[in-house]
């Protein structure tokens, strides 16, 4: 037996002080304990400190350790024996832990000679080494001024709706119908709420069959690459376009053909759309730009479409911010032919992280990228789908929209007055919709160097140079995204940005070590 | 105006019945007076019925009406004039569909001739037309008895202890955390979990940059496959065994080479080894026979790794549902080479549905495979990544582990009881973990017309014939599933089937039209 100093000893380092921030007390204090009956750190059979014991030990509230203690006792982790306390019980120490062959002296010797290191850099046919990205920090949280694509705005996330729907999606029934594997079926609530909200919108009439619901619009392209784009296939891109699905086009062996974009968003450029037979692009809001395709030019498209047996590929990702005037509707939604096939996405108004998004495709084509999703990964996990149809369907997904266009309304204004102020040479156009703005610094800034100066000043921007197709792109072009930097910081922080650019169009170094 | 008459009218064509089932009655509510102002189907400016009313009229409570028209109107769908009523808000009525472009007459017309239709079946190189599969019902969960593998008991399902970890995914800190574009990056603390929980029970110490999240061990599989697999690449893989592995390195071009399997587990059988540069088994319990694989075996494997430059892809799929004696470790655990790569998953344990899976390979392996995966999907959702960390922070893993193996170990015995009783002549080993026994029916009892017969009488199995790689595979073997039936739907059942196979060894048609 140890003695009571050692015993409280032992308790002191199984729990470290309670953490203020974080989980709650009851959470961490549940946590610890399980972990060391999990671990092995306490034995079965140990008697629990009582709770007041714990208590002053922690300094914290015996309420939360009685709570704890019964929970745990409830859970088989503790026994309460009656006048003596909680002891920790045989059930989840970890005997399968220790009956296990270890891997250490234990485990069998490695037969001798023979061994050699696997090659893997010859065996892996990974993503093309030249692939452009657009380079992200994964704490652009901790930036102060954040001018991020397509990132999420907290004070915007309608927390209490989602929370609501998250709930209704945990109810016994609910989760009957989302905990099996769904094999290659779809939440048929969530594709009635497209089919009934969403594509009406855009002008779309569709039925369940013609819908396919995917891991973001990212799995959408994929799975479209994979069905359709052999080696060899030629397809057009816009340029500068969305380098992501570039990527994904070109790990299928296709050739791309670049289409330029002017004032009326993508040119169809008879010479470059010659012997092409899919045309991706991203009419409402074009990526990077923001311009938005005309209705001529949609009208072109179409008749290429159809006079070149063509199919379109239109990547409406964020149709839904458009801001100023009523947006067009989808060019799916003038298709009389059946050429185009539309992507959509929840990740530019919901939230990117749920990887929520869908195929309109004529039901043929659904068939197949059916049968490829069940494949490559079954079904996109159903307890999202349904929270999400459920959000849909109280009509918080209407709600949103309208307080995301008004915040969107109200940055871009507020950018584009800044521009004008700090960055007086910049060119570039106040944006229609979308939550970016595209624009030109003069001559020779380089703004793949202004980035990274930018950055260890605690700016994000994003160079252009990433979504040229063509080899020598301008080096002058950036993309200023507005969905998760707060109203107030986007003056100040093109203020500060505007220091680092010369009057010379140079990229200033001020007193930075290392940078650029 | 309309008269009152035609008034209530209305509001009683807007408002079905409440069903008593399924949703509460105030999500019930909101939904209807939700779609009617977004639908159109009641205007701007319209006053609703009175609360008392409204109640009236449906039969509902007064406060139920109350609460519902409360939070329309914080919600801005409604608004609260005083000493007046409700009235629906302008904010969202329907101007945008309304001011949309119609796909109707409204819209430009197709161009004249040129028009032809598509051929996709010549464009799509969708899954092979013969790739085999296992069909289940998808309202299996009608049947009264499902013997179906890899199916979920609700009974089982941990619904508190779910619930617990998903209200703390939904704290505004959470959310802050899932809510972004993660990009490539997976939520930190579940690999942590996986590292500290789940895979040293498996013999396996792995490092953060050793992990990938997949959604399930099906994606898994998927990315290996286009990381690692090129045309004409041989691969062994277990016959019978796992077809959905055998379709994916199918449609990378793989040739595969079937290696049996007998009472010891799949075995090394050089001649069918000879050029293989990947074997994919499935050592825990093999798919489908439930064998485990000896440590024998596991170790000529290893051997063969060595010599002959070839890797192990381990699917690990359900290692953790032993309850015969203590499980073997994994053979990733016993790999000094870097030889094996593992594949795990949460769906056979938490719920399929979640589409929770992942990979263990060496750290060069895993930075192309998130490459790919950013690629394909970018990441798998974060916030299920969150509430399973939760999940096995807070030990409800480790007790729900304990809870199906009693249950499974459990149904295990009570099906090869009646199996003997009443399938006396069915060649079958009581299996050691898992949740399938595979058998062998007499002679020529075709399992595949048994299958279809049994279904017609509400009874659920599986003809053994996917299973096999072969041309001509016997035609007598099954598998009876038991994740999903209820313990004392197991002896009926069985009894059940029993009478639909006559002693002769041939389907009984037992007054059944149509069916077989």
């Amino acid at each position: 037996m140890r003695s009571a100093v050692v015993h409280q000893l032992m308790w002191h380092q199984l729990f470290p002080a309670p953490e203020r921030e974080g989980p709650t007390l009851q959470s961490q204090l549940r946590t610890h304990l399980v972990n060391a009956v999990l671990d092995g750190r306490v034995t079965p059979g140990t008697r629990l400190p009582s709770s007041r014991e714990l208590a002053d030990m922690l300094g914290i509230s015996r309420n939360t350790v009685v709570l704890v203690y019964e929970r745990l006792a409830e859970d088989g982790y503790l026994e309460n024996r009656p006048r003596s306390g909680y002891y920790v019980t045989h059930r989840y120490a970890s005997p399968a832990m220790e009956a296990l062959p270890r891997d250490g002296d234990g485990a069998p010797a490695a037969a001798p000679g023979g061994t050699s290191a696997v090659q893997w850099q010859a065996r892996m046919h990974g993503v093309a080494a030249d692939a452009k990205w657009l380079e992200k920090p994964h704490d652009w949280q901790r930036y102060r001024y954040p001018f991020l694509y397509g990132q999420f705005d907290p004070t915007l996330f309608p927390i209490a709706d989602w929370r609501e729907c998250s709930r209704h999606a945990l109810d016994v029934g609910a989760i009957r119908g989302w905990a099996p594997d769904a094999i290659d079926n779809d939440d048929n609530s969530l594709v009635d709420q497209l089919i009934r909200r969403v594509l009406p919108r855009r002008g779309i009439a569709a039925k369940r069959d013609e819908i396919l619901m995917t891991v973001g619009a990212q799995q959408a392209l994929f799975l479209l690459a994979e069905l359709l784009i052999r080696p060899g296939t030629r397809v057009a891109v816009e340029d500068p376009g969305y380098m992501d699905a570039r990527n994904i086009f070109l790990r299928r062996g296709a050739v791309l053909a670049g289409l330029p974009v002017d004032a009326d968003g993508v040119v169809p450029d008879e010479a470059a759309l010659r012997d092409c037979r899919y045309l991706y692009c991203t009419p409402s809001h074009q990526c990077p730009t923001g311009v938005t395709l005309t209705t001529e030019r949609r009208l072109a498209l179409l008749d290429w479409t159809r006079r070149c047996d063509g199919v379109l590929i239109e990547d409406d990702y964020d149709a839904e911010t458009q801001y100023a005037g009523q947006p067009l509707p989808a060019i799916k939604a003038i298709d009389r032919d059946e050429r185009v096939i539309y992507v959509g996405s929840l990740s530019k108004t919901l939230s990117p992280g749920l990887r929520i998004g869908y195929v309109v495709a004529p039901a043929a084509v659904i068939v197949q990228l059916r049968r490829l999703r069940r494949l490559m990964i079954r079904h996109p996990p159903a307890n999202n789908q349904l929270a999400a149809a459920l959000f849909i369907e109280h009509g918080h997904y209407d709600r949103l929209m309208h307080r995301m266009r008004e915040a969107l309304a109200t940055r871009a204004a507020t950018l584009c007055d800044a521009v004008r102020q700090h960055l007086g040479d910049m060119r570039f156009a106040a944006p229609p919709g979308g939550s970016a703005l595209w624009g030109m610094l003069p001559g020779h800034v380089d703004t793949g160097q202004l980035r990274r100066t930018a950055m260890a000043h605690g700016i994000l921007i994003e160079s252009g140079e990433p979504f040229y197709l063509a080899d020598a792109p301008p080096c002058n072009s950036l993309r200023l995204g507005f969905s998760s930097i707060p109203l107030e910081r986007i003056e100040p922080g093109i203020r500060e940005l505007a220091r680092l650019v010369s009057p010379q169009g140079r990229v200033r170094e001020i007193g930075l070590r290392g940078a650029a």
